[in-house]
């Protein structure tokens, strides 16, 4: 099935459990065909193992192991099927649990062991002899069977603080049946780095065994725990991609994988993987529809992002000044942000990222910075902004507004009706290319309503516009503490289905607020379109 | 300014700097006001001090000063001033940019300081031995005007890589000149767990200088490598809430007290802090206008929320099998994904809460519950808006709808003129004590046109509403990806004068949503006011 070793040459495992461990994550559910394009996803990023779920405990899982094998040519990971140990006072042999895993025909089982003294008789009901002894004839049985057996030792951490020498038990017995890696479970995600190095080390010394970790992160410290581990002399870590998981998550892989082949310079991941990273992220991210975290280390959208005036200074410098590693490697990119913050530097950086050349012009920067403070002050904000920004900068380099189109007058009506029912009706008055259009049209609330009157006015001499379209809208209301004098900010962001930009608006109310936004958006829009400017 | 020291009894300083370092990240724009409301949450959660801004940096922190000394009665927090060492060939008395903390008032003050050779020499462009003499000059002036002085040696860890003799030199000298501490500062982000343990170690014992960490999370390391410098002797952390700032963020204000606390057990917060954790974490979630983090440490929804199946039963047996600490600790409570068992629980809770008795019976309480449950699915949310809580119950209590005034329509009209300005009218029809009204009002957007109307009608009838005065006003825009036809969240609170409250409403566009947080804003004011209901 696989055409590599699924380890990589220093024979570390990088195990995910994406699709098993991270499923339970509140708000995630996932179909069987978005479980195959997770798994081939991971498997071009190269990880070790995949876990895909437990056979035989739902339809959905049995149908992925079975599809997963017809349908996935698996380049770099084995595929591995979760279970338990047999059923307390049976045999493994007539288990038909452990049946459903030998039938899934996944080469790697992962049994979840009980080691946690209290758990066995609280939740399992059996005693602690016939615990091992369901580890060891589980184990063994699978091995008969031709697999490779991976033990989960469930709450390892707090049972080895309760009966660390029952715990450490469990380890032998999984060992010594067979499994080939025993995982030290963090299960309630309690514990904290030096805690797990201090006994990942003991358990290694008095027990020989080739030891993994898996680290849940109800402390914020997965990622330190899973490094604690390996610093400890464990050699598997089981991760799940963007950290998905049981209530606060589990080790994300991506931050796992990028220390260690970054910071401790180990080869996990097949040559050129890493650089995959931030778009594997993101695509796993679209698959479990969530949107991606933007503040995610390595591979987040703001995480080589830079705001602060005294970064960008020196930035320009040297950009290794103010991030730890080069963001190609894992690749994403350096962005700057433009805020009251910032100074000239960042707005020449800016400048560059856009393909405007503002080199010499010192003059010219200056405007910009004082215009940039001038509107931010106003409530304005260019970080999120960035085309609302770009069309300022244009007009300072260029020396004029770039026109599409003028706005000569709008109006927008909405009514509550006495039968509950809601009106919202917009009126437009604008003139492009020497002619004056007046266009009405409805929708489901003001903003919709006046952006339904403005594409219905211009269509027809921009017919770039029919595909553009609103994919968010965002309002801030700005010093609060004025109630509904406030002023307001509206940020939109626009798609014409091959990019995303974002505009601002600013005003005294929502509605004017969107409509200046509308206008950046369309715009820059038809801008982006390479439309020549006409008013 | 304080009535208590900003320590706790061990002496351990909690250092937020929300205001300052986690205002760097990207999409936070903190307003005057929004700093204020900050800084009375983190005064209130009881951390030792609270870095406000850059006073002088931008005329925004320079008001955040004036105005916090002013308005805020701090009861545990030192107010901060953060500013940079004097510049180079320079001298401290006569550097408008240390004069500008000085005039701050804050009786604390944060420098920041070079300690890395390279930048020394590429970003400030000057000697290694004239950047000692600038922190020499700068703490000296600043003790002599009376302040307490911390150090911030930024790019520490790099710094200590490539030159350790000088970057321990710079922490001998701020120490020599008076700072009471040093903060150790991983600027880049890109430190692991051990070696911030074993530097800090070595910086602690080679200097004998009070020792603090500053931690971003560039690695997803950053509580972990905050707790790591406590291991090695640190005694003053700096973090920011929710984590918030540059690039990936800051290391976590609420994961790293909770394991000193909770896993150090070290007292560092006033006695039940700890519990208002969950609460205060998203009150500044909603002020800075972030979505609270569903997968948080600790504070998020999902950080008690059990899905597995395996864990839910072992979970009716002993709640403390699968999770690491009890969650009211935090303030946070355990959610079964698949029971509304807890749901009934916090709704009896809230009941009593509100002094209305629920205790016996089971079927109101149910009704509240599925009530809470259907209106939270379609985007209310009475977290923030107790007073519609409040309103609901009563109305399921007493059977009846709490009605002061009947809605039987109202318009809102919007119009750009072609000279630029706005014209905002607003109609409402009401009925109330038997009788019909009409009212018409204009004012500077359609929501405030609405409320004016509203009053204008109303005031005769029940001149309570003349002190009501509208102090907050939020929208958020709720399944983001269909841009303006979304749905709309309207949360509004209100002063009478002597107290607050906080209304929701939810509807396709944001003028009916508004409208309906309005009526129960002024149905809530005249409950309050103990006026008799009478439609």
């Amino acid at each position: 099935m696989t055409t590599e070793s699924p380890e990589t040459d220093s024979g570390f495992h990088v195990f995910d459990t994406t699709l098993r461990d991270g499923a339970q994550r509140e708000g995630i559910n996932l179909t069987v065909a978005d479980k195959l394009a997770i798994a081939r996803y991971l498997d071009d990023f190269g990880v070790g193992f995949i876990e895909g779920g437990w056979p035989g405990a739902n339809p959905r899982d049995t149908e992925f192991f079975a599809r997963a094998q017809q349908e996935i040519d698996f380049r770099h990971a084995q595929l591995v099927a979760f279970g338990s140990t047999r059923r307390a006072g049976g045999s493994a042999a007539e288990d038909p649990q452990v049946a459903a895993l030998v039938a899934s025909g996944a080469p790697v089982v992962t049994l979840v062991a009980k080691s946690h003294d209290r758990h066995v008789e609280l939740a399992l009901r059996t005693t602690l002899e016939e615990n091992l002894e369901m580890v060891r004839d589980t184990v063994s049985h699978l091995r008969e069977q031709g697999r490779r057996v991976f033990v989960d030792c469930e709450h390892f951490f707090d049972g080895y603080r309760a009966n660390p020498e029952y715990a450490k038990a469990v380890v032998r017995t999984a060992t010594d049946a067979g499994a080939e890696v025993v995982i030290l479970c963090d299960t309630n995600g309690g514990m904290l780095p030096a805690q797990i190095q201090a006994v990942v080390s003991t358990v290694l010394a008095d027990t020989g065994a080739r030891l993994g970790i898996h680290a849940q992160d109800d402390t914020g410290c997965a990622v330190a725990n899973t490094l604690a581990a390996v610093d400890a002399g464990a050699t598997h870590v089981q991760c799940t991609a963007n950290g998905y998981g049981e209530r606060v998550g589990n080790a994300n892989l991506f931050p796992v994988v990028a220390a260690l082949e970054l910071k401790y310079d180990k080869r996990v991941l097949p040559a050129g993987a890493l650089a995959e990273m931030t778009r594997i992220s993101h695509a796993i991210a679209e698959i479990v529809n969530l949107a991606p975290s933007t503040h995610q280390p390595y591979v987040g959208v703001s995480a080589f992002a830079h705001k602060g005036g005294l970064h960008a200074s020196a930035i320009k410098v040297d950009p290794d000044l103010y991030q730890h590693i080069d963001p190609a490697r894992v690749g994403n990119s350096m962005r700057m942000l433009v805020s009251d913050m910032a100074g000239r530097a960042s707005i020449e950086l800016k400048g560059k990222e856009l393909g405007i050349d503002l080199g010499d012009d010192r003059d010219l920067v200056g405007r910009v910075v004082a215009r940039v403070k001038e509107r931010e002050l106003r409530g304005y904000t260019y970080e999120a902004a960035d085309a609302s920004f770009e069309l300022m900068l244009r007009e300072e380099v260029e020396g004029r507004a770039r026109g599409y189109f003028r706005t000569e007058s709008w109006r927008a009506i909405v009514e509550d009706r006495p039968d509950g029912s809601h009106a919202n009706e917009a009126t437009v008055k604008l003139w492009a290319k020497g002619e004056r259009i007046v266009a009405t049209a409805e929708g489901n609330g003001p903003v919709n309503a006046l952006d339904k009157a403005m594409r219905v006015g211009l269509e027809r001499i921009y017919p770039q516009l029919a595909k553009l379209e609103l994919v968010d809208y965002k309002v801030r209301i700005l010093e609060g503490r004025h109630g509904t004098e406030s002023t307001t900010r509206v940020l939109v962001t626009t798609s014409d289905g091959t990019g995303e930009w974002s505009t601002v608006g600013v005003a005294e109310n929502v509605i004017a607020a969107s409509w200046q936004a509308l206008e950046d958006a369309y715009t820059y829009g038809l801008l982006r379109a390479g439309v020549e400017p006409a008013v």
